[in-house]
């Protein structure tokens, strides 16, 4: 930058975000991010895959859309279709699945075909801080529901829907992660399931089932999805390859019925998402998908009880928690004397990344003093050593945990 | 889609584009988009390539932006660098480099950042199609600027800047794209980029450059881009590796200076570009992007000059042409009697597709009897046989050409 840059302040459209800073790493202790466990990236059997497809149709990476046309390649397409009945109890046809950039870019196409300023959309009180700033960005109202242990309460829909129907106001969706939900880690039962799907129908609101962590629950036993159950079409289901394969993959995918399909295609402006991953992906999971998923959700408890045992024993009581059914993160409640938001910053000064509560819900008084904790990534002596540096900040920061390690501490010591 | 299916109509946001239309294949003769040569994709050093850096640095699939951060794999920034510097003149960082899904990602966030609806922008007036609707879709109002033999005419854009300044309006940008311009294959000469970089700094308008087929010109030669002539940084630069290695990778980049990179880096909601293609990429690239190139040129010159014989052979004087000094295209002037949209739908009726000159355009009078054939996917053969196709359509529908191969018909015969 020079002295005569130009300023393009004047020129930008209004309502951006603030600037992005400049990445500097990653910290020492990160518990933050959808960042999986390196050692299990099947790095191998994906290599397989890339010499089997790229040798069988290498040639065809010159034609936009692999001849599969717009929604993607097709044979990862029709893996889906066979994945998705046998995981999620979903029937559906390869023209019902559109591939995507990550589940990212399947919220943003379905927001862009519902949204527009001013809407109301009902989303889980705690809910993945992504979701919750695309809504913000687009000047939605939101109104948070709040969870119990099976998930999103429906008496809270019931009572947000009616009183919305008496002001005249009808929603655009219901968004839910229903299985291993994000940060609380439930999955909603199949009987808050069917309440869900009843008041839908019954207000005429669709439901956006966010289900990309759905593949990591430890017993690998899941209630049917939402979209399965539905019988009215009613439904928008995304999942995602970056829990359950890599996430810096960037593969995802829309399940909806072509009457929604057709309206995020031409909405779809980058002429599809990147072929490579589409093709080893549907080489590498055809064969291997079914085998590596239970043993990276293995490998994944290990590190959550690493992450419950370093905090039962750094924090003592003072660290409330549910033990998860599944997924790389657990929300944790500390008393209410500390501000997670303020533990953030101080913690990440000393190399510890952690996502704030208010970060990760609607409802700051009772987001306020939890966190969510993520434990894909780091290892194991990571985890213990960041939870016990956390600990020690914290203690530093708000006199919380009086005594870590059986051994009783000063505050400020 | 049962009878009880659910009615998202009410629900859409307004303004959204039509809905898309079932895909169902490519056409016999195929003379749209950006499909590449398919025996020209490397697929032998793309597959070497991928064993190297997967083997090497396979793990780091697990971590979102491959420890490179949001701007994209550092590597293949880094030989970005190298190679703007070397082919364009441009001299920049890797911090000054965003890759993105395809330089069509990388038109929709600059768009995002600079436009709202009522803005002005100044456009060539033939233009890409999707440059067009992408500003049609924003509200954005087109200045469009006649071109000559020496790209975007500096004489129309000083008056229509003039003009807009004696308006009080102070466009968005000024969006070229000036080596090798789609559709009509010109190259901005030197000169003329020095006055619109003039005009640009006298009236602050920023120029918004598109660079994409850059790489295919016959001889190798080029101007120095805009980005590397401005002094003053008002220049976005977007560039693509799908014209020059392979279209499906879908693998793009921005080149801009942190105060705008800096600020599209927080409208970019996908969690970076896919990982493979960008690994692969650069591993590729830095072996043998500069061999590579040079080979596919001659290739696509190949067919280039089939396709220059074919219409001569067939429609005779009645295709006017310029030899294009590189690219992928050509643009086709017909007699004014023939109107190219309807030679469009009959044509394609016929299973041969072309781009009629009214979507490539924002000048419907101009263009009305130009087309776009592209020329790299199809064979030699098919390029022949459906130029051939297409003379007998367009005889059929007017009459001209009267005569093709020397054989004199009548019209309707």
């Amino acid at each position: 930058m020079t002295a005569t840059s130009f300023d393009y302040t004047p020129l930008l459209a209004e309502g951006l975000p603030p600037a992005a800073a400049k990445w500097n790493g990653f910290p020492k202790y990160n518990f933050v991010g959808g960042n999986n466990d390196a050692d299990q990236v099947p790095v191998a059997k994906l290599l397989e895959a890339s010499i089997a497809v790229l040798t069988r149709e290498g040639a065809m990476l010159a034609t936009y859309g692999l001849n599969s046309g717009p929604l993607g390649y097709r044979p990862l397409r029709e893996f889906l279709v066979g994945k998705l009945k046998r995981d999620a109890g979903i029937t559906c046809t390869a023209d019902e699945i559109l591939i995507t950039s990550g589940s990212l870019q399947g919220l943003d196409l379905v927001n862009g075909i519902l949204l527009s300023p001013g809407d109301t959309v009902l989303i889980e009180q705690e809910c993945y801080q992504g979701s919750i700033t695309r809504l913000t960005r687009r000047g939605v109202k939101i109104v948070g529901i709040p969870l119990d242990h099976d998930g999103m309460r429906t008496d809270a829909v019931a009572a947000a829907l009616a009183d919305l129907k008496a002001k005249g106001i009808r929603p655009k969706y219901i968004y839910t992660i229903p299985t291993v939900q994000n940060p609380t880690g439930t999955i909603m039962s199949k009987q808050r399931r069917a309440e869900l799907l009843k008041l839908a129908e019954d207000y005429g609101v669709p439901i956006f089932e966010d289900d990309c962590y759905a593949d990591l629950i430890w017993n690998g036993q899941r209630p049917p999805a939402l979209y399965a159950m539905s019988k009215t079409n009613n439904i928008i289901h995304i999942g995602s390859f970056s829990k359950s394969v890599a996430p810096a993959l960037r593969v995802g995918y829309i399940v909806a019925p072509w009457n929604v399909l057709s309206r995020i295609l031409s909405t779809k402006t980058d002429a599809g998402s990147g072929a490579l991953e589409q093709m080893v992906l549907a080489e590498y999971c055809q064969a291997h998908f079914s085998d590596h998923v239970p043993k990276l959700r293995r490998g994944l408890r290990v590190k959550l009880e690493a992450m419950m045992e370093a905090l039962a024993e750094q924090f003592g009581t003072a660290a409330e928690f549910d033990d998860p059914r599944g997924g790389i993160f657990l929300w944790v409640k500390l008393p209410d004397t500390v501000d997670t938001l303020k533990l953030y910053q101080a913690a990440l000064a000393s190399g510890i990344a952690i996502n704030p509560g208010t970060e990760w819900s609607v409802n700051a008084a009772h987001s306020g003093s939890r966190l969510r904790l993520c434990f894909a990534s780091p290892s194991v002596q990571e985890i213990r050593d960041g939870v016990a540096a956390l600990a020690e900040v914290c203690r530093r920061e708000f006199g919380v945990p009086s005594r870590s390690a059986n051994v009783e501490r000063a505050a400020g010591a």
